[in-house]
């Protein structure tokens, strides 16, 4: 789960452990499930952590960058390790990882990004930790595919792969009141982002 | 903009004319604008439209319906109007509807949709009110194509065409970090929507 910009980031500040940093971002993450974004402080987390507040500000700087770390080391960030060989393989491994545990994670990220919505410092954070990386991990999964032959270099839906499974996520539970799990962005994949993209069946 | 239904709970509860009903919903708007879901309370909006607290609650029983009603005498609640004759014009029409002035509303939606995942009495008025209404509208525009031949009726992407439309519109600020306006929606439609409903280039 541990990213390389990470590791180096941590060990360039300080010797903080990547284990404890994780330890930082588990603390993190429980005080963002009980409260939301704007509840969470540097104090609660340090407290929680069973550390100074000015560790924190040493290592991360600020709440929007310690937040973005934090769910950093959470699934949306493992996109990039994904190559299964074909594009349909790598995008339903990205369902599963979006689906598995959405019960726990999607309230997490909907009050995330909506605070960022209010908070260009906390929104910034996020796309340069989170969203451009994952960003790259869908279009580096596209370029691979079209270098296969498995789909064709100038469809204009290549470049709306990410929007249609995160909007589905983000979808579901508005339209029927239940998150998208596993099992829904499976179907969704089948049922529109394959087809759009010319995929044929696949095992 | 006034919904039959809206009317006719307006009148059989009490004399309020559908203009008066409009007053009410815009301080809701303008105060879910200011403050959020969680800071609006019956006072402020009796307060901002002069009238009795007691008149709000008789009218519409609880502030996730109050809030709920004045949604969907927003931009959302005219997608059952929309019939143009051919698909792509309705959901060309849809995409202009959501996405014109999303600059305004589209943090509004975001903020009480964030809302009514932790209030399950707000996601029930909202989906009574706002989200059924607009699914049934979708239903309705995809019913009429297949009838037209415009569609095959066993395509299983006719079911996500609104996921598809509502998840472009919240993914968009959280991968581009801006608002999905219409011609980002036009776009996703010719790219990725009508292409995955077999529809043809039409004019």
């Amino acid at each position: 789960m541990q990213s390389s910009q990470d590791s180096a980031m941590t060990s360039s500040r300080s010797k903080i452990t990547p284990e404890r940093a994780q330890e930082f971002y588990d603390a993190v993450l429980t005080l963002l499930r009980e409260g939301g974004y704007d509840a969470l402080t540097m104090e609660g987390v340090a407290a929680l952590s069973r550390c100074g507040k000015s560790t924190l500000y040493r290592q991360w700087g600020t709440k929007p960058q310690l937040v973005a770390c934090a769910l950093r080391g959470s699934r949306a960030g493992s996109l990039s390790d994904i190559d299964t060989g074909t594009l349909a393989g790598d995008l339903r491994l990205v369902a599963r990882s979006l689906g598995t545990g959405s019960e726990r994670d999607t309230p997490l990220m909907h009050a995330v990004s909506h605070a960022a919505l209010q908070n260009p410092e906390l929104l910034e954070a996020l796309r340069e930790a989170l969203i451009t990386p994952a960003s790259a991990a869908f279009d580096e999964m596209i370029r691979r595919a079209v270098e296969r032959g498995e789909i064709v270099a100038d469809n204009p839906a290549n470049g709306f792969v990410a929007a249609q499974l995160i909007g589905a996520m983000r979808a579901r539970p508005m339209l029927e009141g239940v998150y998208a799990d596993e099992d829904y962005l499976l179907r969704f994949l089948e049922c529109v982002v394959f087809p759009v993209l010319g995929l044929t069946e696949s095992p």
